[in-house]
């Protein structure tokens, strides 16, 4: 294990702007003749509009348009996947926010004056707030279809005959919670017409490919219409994947109304409430063992909530689907995933995907059991977990990386001293409690078999006549460091100094559609992609080294900036390889592609080829918790990643540095206090996340090296499972303090005063 | 010849845009925080510079930053091939308008007004005006080297047994004036900083790679942190080749200086002195021929003023050169060009690249040995010009398409009517003289064997999800109609209706380096360009085509947007076929390349292959002079080009009617009136070109297609050919009706009236 990582230490392309202040954030966009937008939108959860009247609204002086459903000449079915949303509500609201109309003015001011000024009725109608009674007969109806959107299966081995013969069952129903991504800049768009009757989507996204898709779909007009570029991203977290279409709608539709540059930035508040969430679930899971602790069954029922509309929901429940069980090897399986609408936030993607609920679920079985019966919590994890002996996944799937997670499980309990912290559980020094937990999730590198076709990945690599490189990838920068990564990637595949190479801003006319940046695979599919497009010019590169040192082609490599000949060990500059290049006048340029291994799998059962490859992650938290006011105090973590390869290391101890304070904050902090739909706590005000205040004085990290043949230099993917196993950690070492079942997240004080009180 | 044209009628794609003014055109660009440049340049072509005082200019409110070469911290040395030009100027003046400071403001008025501020003192000294008298000794020089800066030779068979031979040797010395450009938005750039610290440039220009090499070497960093993006260019005609580097250097280092956007548009009084123009040319023409006039040889002494700084005066001068014999089948030739430094203006490229000047020659002196041997214009040429017979060119190639320029004189003979005009040449009407005359051409397509190296073209295709393809090159619209000709190439070579086809700005950042857009070569090497892009991606297609028609994969192809298997007649429309490439995962864009072959050429002989290819064009002009005021009124042209292939027949008209009426204007009314290097009359109120009312009633044109094998589909280039003869033309209609031999251009009416009554 080296763990090293392959970059030479520059500083992040974006650093010395970003640190600067000088990086430029969708809401720093200016245009000149730019108008401003605001939405108007319902401030019930579900409803029928009576009446929506722009008449007083459209003299404001400086409105130039105000778009409803009815005036708006646009497709306004604007579904993800599924046509169940509007970009303008018709008849109905189903959502807090749901947009009503849209206003464009040459001042913000004025915009705001003139949505005062609308006259809006709305009946309001009973809602769906409780996912647990959505689907009873008698409770109102989302969508005419019902509440019951879509399901997942996971069904594997003799389930009966696991009932049977196990011992122990451990059985709860819990209660996770879900998140808001909290990235620095608000969803916003700035929409430009270009003279050809095209438009420019300055966008604040992960998926400027989306973005073109749906606004072209919206407009109706070609793709070749749309050109989305994404501006500089601070954070993102799945926040901005499929959401930032829907500003980028709006700017759109008003642009088109207006021939003028609309911009689009919603406030923080509407944002919260509004914008997609980690989704809530209810998980009913049950645990079938014997006495010796060997789990011979796995039954869950996950109750995903969707709020009013589909989005990306499914595909989110299908990794939650897919992870239910586990990093175990386990005989007996019976997955059954809801997704359900209700009026609550709209669910939608949040690093993770899904597994995080799920993770907390099936972490805190498992302690559950090792209490139980008496082993352990590393030992039992040890004894069902996979490994090289039992290598099947819940998917069915024989995993070459297995092993790695015994692995992970020796250097967890190394990092972390688990042995001597939790043989000191329960710890008391005054209202103190002393905890400690552990997490460990196995992560489905990239898109889940439902999303495969998505699965590509693009580059476009020039050499330019003085030897510097200019490289344009599809997959975006949001914070998690993918600039510095493909410029890493891109400088060892040539074999030469990464100060030679700068990278452009993400632009839907520069590379093919590469797919979503998500699913941790910005690496994996940008990082192939970079090789390739470097692989075709290094070849071109080689033949003409080669006639300069007079071998052959094929013998020639690039390293360290020089071209060199083994044999003769001769060697010429790389910047005399490209003026050669230049002369000979040889195409300098290239686009590397990217795509996954087809696979193939049954998802009636969840057996077959879920993802293209595993990674593992673990993490263990140490806390204390007072007991006098339910605050919980991180001492320590210890983080251990499956990463393959080592890109970047400061980018990589970045990624889990985040993942794991924003992992504390969904697990402690963060918490959607809710009345009939609406978010009472919107904004930072109310709404906390993790400060540098609440930053565990302790992180411990370690990775594990061990080379994915499919991944780029053997490099896997850290973005999600950087977070998925630290809300198991938590839970299970607040329940470890407390001696308690914990079946409930975020442990806000009040929940853990809660659960104290009730239980003593 | 079915001269049709591949197009499918659609209006060009930038036709709407224009036609409406929405259009964006570099002084439209306006960008927050902008700052706007004004250049402090010199009064005087000859001078060393004694003071320059900025401190009291510094004062004016608004200022951000006034450069000198002293303090601008810039690589000042910025000669387009030869480094004889300065940004800023540092000790000495050599032309009127040579920069002495730029100024940055928040207004143009202050920058003006802190213009007027400056404290500048120069002590003029003697300059070098006239170019015969140039090389003298005891010339003043305008560089240290002296003013004698390169020449060209051809020099081929044996001259002196042809003058030995000869009976008739016609000879003069003419006189033939340059041109303005008159582009329609003077020089400009809009420089803007971008966060990363790279630079991105919006550039009125033909050329935008030159932008960026020339902008990163004078701030002397590397090339990918320059990004050129061109802006609606409307018309360039050579003047946008190099000069727009200027602008663009000098707003780049007032970017650099402030951090803000900078704008620097040159008013055009300031343009038409400063920018580059046709030059002006001091040509002595011998012909040695027989009695019954055959040409036996030719010999040719070209005196190319290049003002100043040699710019791009060598490239021009070179086919100057290679073209100073004609279309003519000549066995002995002996050309001498030099290009002598003065201090007139900046000498540049310009529709022809020098072949009009000697073009107005070379046909004024077969039409003098026409009249002296007793044939006619016509009839002699067909004795003397390139032919199946005769097809060596002065180069010393053997022309495989040499048989077009006889093919080409008997349409020209046919379309305007030649037998009866010319027996009636001299007809009186009034004070009117009739008279007609022709002017025939050869033109190297494509770059002269001296910038081959450049002579590359690329594309970037890409199909989108939709089907419909986003298409980007490296050659510009200037207004030649490029971007019709490039989509009707895109859609021929794939199959597809035009309409699917969007075609991109064009941006340094999509495409590799792709030369200059010159030299007629935008439809060979982008066209070309665009096919390899095609074909790329149609070998991808029709392997997905195929799979559905369960055909072999080189058997299919498509047509109007249906894949065919020839075989069984079964089709499967585009969109599917796209659909399935995508689900296939199958990269959908691709890098099209295009580069020229390599050949051979001997610069000390001019012997060698000087061109790719050759096409020829001819113009008859019939008009009448008006012997009391000197005005010329043109009755009728008619243009005759071989085209190879028609791509777009529309434009190819336009680039004709065009090409003939701005041959007109040069040839008729444009003329500098200088004093001591200063134009008197520039601004287009005192220097007239032609307007709609300038335009002939009667233009006929004939196009001949033989497609030629190395253009795309066929097709050759018309931009420069359209222009070329039509000043030799005019020349010898004047004289045919005045009944005097003329040696100079432009003959405005004043040197009209001067030859009538000198001759007299």
């Amino acid at each position: 294990m080296k763990n090293k990582g392959l970059d030479s230490g520059l500083p992040r392309p974006d650093a010395v702007a970003k640190a600067c202040g000088k990086s430029v954030y969708l809401p720093d966009l200016k245009f000149p003749g730019m108008l401003h937008a605001v939405v108007v939108s319902s401030p019930v959860a579900s409803g029928v509009i009576k009446k929506i009247d722009i008449s007083e609204a459209l003299k404001v002086s400086g409105v130039k348009a105000i778009l409803t459903a009815e005036n708006a000449g646009i497709n306004n079915k604007i579904g993800m996947i599924y046509d169940d949303q509007s970009l303008l509500a018709e008849d109905k609201v189903r959502m807090v926010g749901d947009r009503l109309a849209l206003i464009a003015a040459t001042s913000l001011e004025a915009a705001m004056e003139a949505r005062d000024r609308m006259v809006i009725e709305i009946d309001e109608m009973p809602g769906v707030y409780d996912i647990r009674t959505a689907l009873n007969d008698g409770s109102p109806k989302v969508h005419e279809s019902g509440n019951l959107f879509k399901e997942f299966f996971v069904k594997r081995g003799d389930f009966e005959d696991a009932v049977v013969k196990a011992d122990v069952v451990i059985e709860d129903d819990y209660t996770i919670g879900g998140q808001e991504h909290a990235y620095l800049e608000t969803q916003g768009t700035v929409a430009f017409p270009v003279h050809d009757g095209s438009y420019r989507i300055y966008s604040s996204t992960q998926c400027p490919f989306y973005v073109r898709f749906r606004v072209a779909r919206m407009l109706g007009i070609p793709h070749n219409m749309i050109r989305v570029i994404q501006t500089v991203t601070g954070g993102a977290f799945g926040g901005k994947e499929d959401y930032p279409d829907e500003p980028a709608m709006c700017a759109a539709a008003l642009c088109k109304a207006t021939g003028k540059p609309v911009r689009l930035v919603l406030p923080r508040v509407y944002d919260m409430q509004c914008s997609t969430k980690r989704h809530s679930m209810a998980i009913k899971h049950k645990l079938y063992a014997t006495k010796g602790g060997k789990i011979l069954g796995v039954k869950a029922e996950i109750l995903v909530d969707a709020g009013a509309y589909a989005g990306l929901s499914t595909i989110v429940a299908e990794r939650a689907n897919t992870s239910a069980v586990g990093p175990y090897s386990i005989g007996a399986v019976d997955v059954h995933t809801k997704v359900i609408y209700t009026n609550n936030l709209f669910g939608g993607p949040y690093r993770g995907f899904g597994a995080p609920q799920v993770g907390a679920v099936h972490e805190s079985q498992i302690d559950r059991l090792a209490m139980t019966v008496g082993i352990d919590p590393i030992k039992i994890r040890e004894m069902n977990g996979l490994s090289r002996e039992n290598p099947v996944f819940s998917s069915g799937e024989v995993l070459p990386q297995a092993h790695i997670y015994q692995d992970m499980l020796k250097l967890m309990k190394e990092k972390s001293n688990w042995d001597d912290h939790y043989n000191a559980k329960g710890k008391v020094d005054g209202y103190w409690r002393e905890g400690i937990g552990l997490g460990t999730t196995i992560y489905g590198v990239n898109l889940h078999w439902g999303g495969s076709r998505l699965d590509r990945g693009a580059s476009l690599v020039s050499i330019l006549n003085d030897g510097s490189v200019s490289l344009a990838v599809g997959v975006t920068e949001m914070g998690q460091g993918n600039l510095a990564a493909m410029r890493t990637i891109c400088a060892n595949a040539f074999g030469i100094s990464e100060e030679l190479i700068r990278i452009e801003e993400v632009d839907t006319a520069l590379v093919p559609d590469s797919g979503p940046t998500v699913a941790s695979r910005s690496v994996m599919s940008g990082g192939n992609a970079v090789i390739d497009g470097v692989k075709q010019l290094n070849e071109r590169l080689c033949s003409v080294a080669a006639k300069i040192l007079k071998v052959e082609s094929d013998t020639v490599i690039c390293r360290n900036g020089q071209f060199i000949s083994p044999k003769t060990e001769e060697t010429t500059p790389w910047k005399k390889v490209v003026e050669m290049l230049y002369l000979k006048k040889i195409n300098p340029s290239a686009i590397g592609w990217y795509r996954s291994e087809d696979r193939i799998y049954d998802p009636e059962t969840g057996q077959g080829r879920a993802y293209a490859f595993y990674s593992f992650g673990g993490h263990v938290v140490r806390l204390r918790v007072d007991t006098q006011t339910g605050a919980i105090d991180v001492l320590e973590t210890t983080a251990v990643h499956d990463v393959g390869q080592i890109i970047n290391l400061v980018g990589i101890e970045g990624q889990v540095q985040g993942g794991t304070v924003q992992g504390l904050g969904w697990a402690i902090m963060e918490d959607f206090r809710m009345h009939k739909g609406k978010m009472l706590n919107a904004g930072f005000t109310d709404y906390s996340i993790p400060s540098s205040m609440d930053v565990p004085a302790v992180m411990n990290m370690a990775f594990i090296e061990e080379p994915e043949p499919q991944g780029p230099f053997g490099a896997k993917g850290i973005g999600e499972p950087s977070f998925i196993s630290v809300g198991a950690a938590v839970l299970n070492a607040v329940s470890n303090a407390l001696g308690r079942d914990i079946s409930v997240l975020p442990l806000t004080p009040e929940k853990v005063i809660e659960i104290i009180t009730e239980k003593h």
